[in-house]
């Protein structure tokens, strides 16, 4: 049985204690928060504490979830290994890959288990797109993109601030990227190149466009904006192109639409027809003749971010192996600063 | 009056001679094409020839048209301007910007006119992106993106062979990157960041998607392939996206839909509210309110590829300057060249 207690009980805290209740080899014990105001979600009998020691001091907690702003990360998973507790820490990680290397040392010293909160390897679209580009179905791949645009501009809370490790690249960069070094291994990420920008909040980004070039020639793009307006339908929701030299394939939507596009025959390397269009005529583009394309559904897949939680149960078993790896997290916080450097220096950046 | 000679008479050349058919201040006396079966497409009296020297021997002939394949226009804009003929050169102006100095400088020592055939300056879609750009009512803009998408794979004709100038940054990114770099002016290009891969043809590149950083703090970013589907409407033309912090334009098609787009109100900088999506809560992001998103109508605009030749024309009769100017395609070559190194070397590359 996992019993757990809660260290930073706001919003994703209280979205764990709800998981928790769903979960019938896990119990919630206690919730730690320096604002009392936010124990009124909390429901009987769970103890409520303001002070991370004191539900460290709770023997029968044998696992901690870290759901405090991300600049408190590493000092609590400090605390919680040294209390001997096994550790869920949220993502980001840490603030950098220097802190983290700092948590994978504190936790293996103090031989407790140390995973991270990356519950989006279970969204359904992106299950969705890493089942496709692993069908290899597609043929050979050249760009995998993974794009999410926004309506509200400003950042909420604590992420307006640097220094509370504010900022789009660690609220939904590290799972945007998580995913893609996950849908793309064994392949690795070779060097990334990005533009980070704030657009709307002051000191935070809000805006990044990143490729990422693994080393099967693929390349990955990611592009996040909090303020990238269209009319167009489903526009606010997430959005994957993965195109291959067998055919495309388009899933948008947190409940994911789209389909798998081929062509029933390509351009043969001869004369080319002559296409009118509006802007004049072309040879290459233009509307396709009634039939060239195929579509096909896309498969179904059947994941929930509970998932997250029953694999780290198993792992805890013994029965499966961990999910979410610390060396995979320290890899992904090397390459979110390489991110950084980018961006300030407007020059790729190699990963070792 | 301008009396063209056009010098090799495939698909643009045929394309020319019914433009000059249709313009008031311009005839067509002679084409000439090694193949004389595009001959059947010219309509008497005009002269023909197998010859370049040939046609360039009319002495009637003050402006020459040159639309050969890519790797002959600079052997062929030496022998027009050693004819003393002003001329007209089809786009990509030349293999590379070492090429494209020395056309340069014989043009000025024969003092001939000088221009490339950069007619998709004045495309609807362009111009409708470039209005709203300039007019400055998204704000401060972070990103234009141009791109195109194609159902083909294959090129076709000489386009599949390297040595003749085949592939697809020559063939339409020339025309995407000129856009940005005229959309842009006067703020400048500082450095290029491609990825581009020959996706379907063997030996010439089909697929590339660029980042350019400009000046003013502007990420343009330029993606085509001849093989990228999608059953959305409209996906096969042009699309613009256009984000600034008051704002965002979305531009489709040749004959353009979409609209510019605001929001009512943006998030305060307080306390976020949960979105429910079906991939769990979300404070960022997710479906707007009703009411949230407002939408203006894209500005008209009245252009036509006409219009670059009645440039070209005021320019000769000295009313007009030259719209497309020998220095600009300069750069363009050089952008070019940058691009190539950026590709090979997956280092941005900054340019001088
Ligand atoms: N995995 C995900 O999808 C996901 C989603 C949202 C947030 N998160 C992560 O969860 C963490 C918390 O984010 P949130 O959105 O819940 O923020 P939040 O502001 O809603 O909650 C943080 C809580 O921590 C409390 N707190 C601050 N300092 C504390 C301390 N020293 N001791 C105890 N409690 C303290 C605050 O009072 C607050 O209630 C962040 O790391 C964030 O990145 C992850
Ligand atoms: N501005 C545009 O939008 C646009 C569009 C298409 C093509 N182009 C450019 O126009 C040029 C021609 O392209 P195209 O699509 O018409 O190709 P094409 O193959 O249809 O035509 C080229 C013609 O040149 C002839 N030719 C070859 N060598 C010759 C020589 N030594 N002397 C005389 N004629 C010769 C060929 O027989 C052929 O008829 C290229 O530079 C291309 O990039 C521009």
């Amino acid at each position: 049985m996992l019993k757990f207690g809660i260290i930073g009980f706001g919003f994703m805290g209280q979205t764990h204690a709800k998981t928790i209740e769903t979960l019938d080899y896990a119990e919630l014990l206690a919730v730690c928060d320096t604002n009392a105001l936010q124990f009124k979600e909390a429901s009987d009998p769970i103890l409520t504490f303001l002070k991370a020691d004191e539900l460290l001091a709770v023997p029968e907690i044998n696992t901690v979830i870290i759901a405090v702003p991300n600049h408190l990360h590493l000092e609590m998973v400090k605390k919680a290994a040294e209390a001997g507790k096994d550790i869920i820490c949220e993502k980001p990680a840490a603030m950098n890959a220097a802190e983290f290397s700092e948590m994978m040392q504190i936790t293996q010293a103090a031989n407790v288990r140390f995973t991270i909160h990356h519950q989006r390897r279970w969204d359904k679209d992106f299950c969705i797109a890493k089942e496709i580009y692993q069908s290899q179905t597609l043929g050979k791949i050249f760009t995998v993109k993974n794009s999410l645009y926004g309506f509200n501009g400003n950042m909420h809370d604590w992420h307006i601030y640097p220094e509370f490790g504010g900022g789009m690249l660690y609220d939904w960069g590290v799972h945007l990227i998580d995913q893609m070094l996950t849908m793309l291994s064994p392949s690795r990420l070779t060097s990334v190149y990005a533009d980070v920008q704030n657009v709307i909040n002051k000191n935070v980004d809000d805006y990044f466009s990143i490729m990422l070039r693994f080393d099967n020639g693929v390349t990955g793009q990611v592009e996040l904006g909090t303020y990238m307006l269209s009319e167009k339908e489903h526009w606010f929701e997430r959005h994957w192109f993965i195109g291959g030299n067998k055919g495309s394939a388009v899933i948008d939507g947190f409940d994911p639409q789209g389909a798998i596009t081929r062509t029933s025959e390509l351009l043969q390397s001869v004369s080319g027809k002559v296409t009118m269009t509006p802007a004049g005529p072309t040879r290459s583009f233009g509307p396709p003749p009634e039939g060239r394309i195929i579509s096909e559904p896309l498969p179904k897949v059947h994941v929930n971010h509970e998932m997250f939680f029953d694999n780290y149960y198993c792992f805890v078993q013994g029965e499966e192996e961990l999910a979410v790896k610390p060396n995979q997290i320290f890899f992904l916080m090397k390459v979110l600063d390489a991110i950084r450097v980018s961006a300030e220096t407007k020059q790729a950046v190699a990963l070792a």
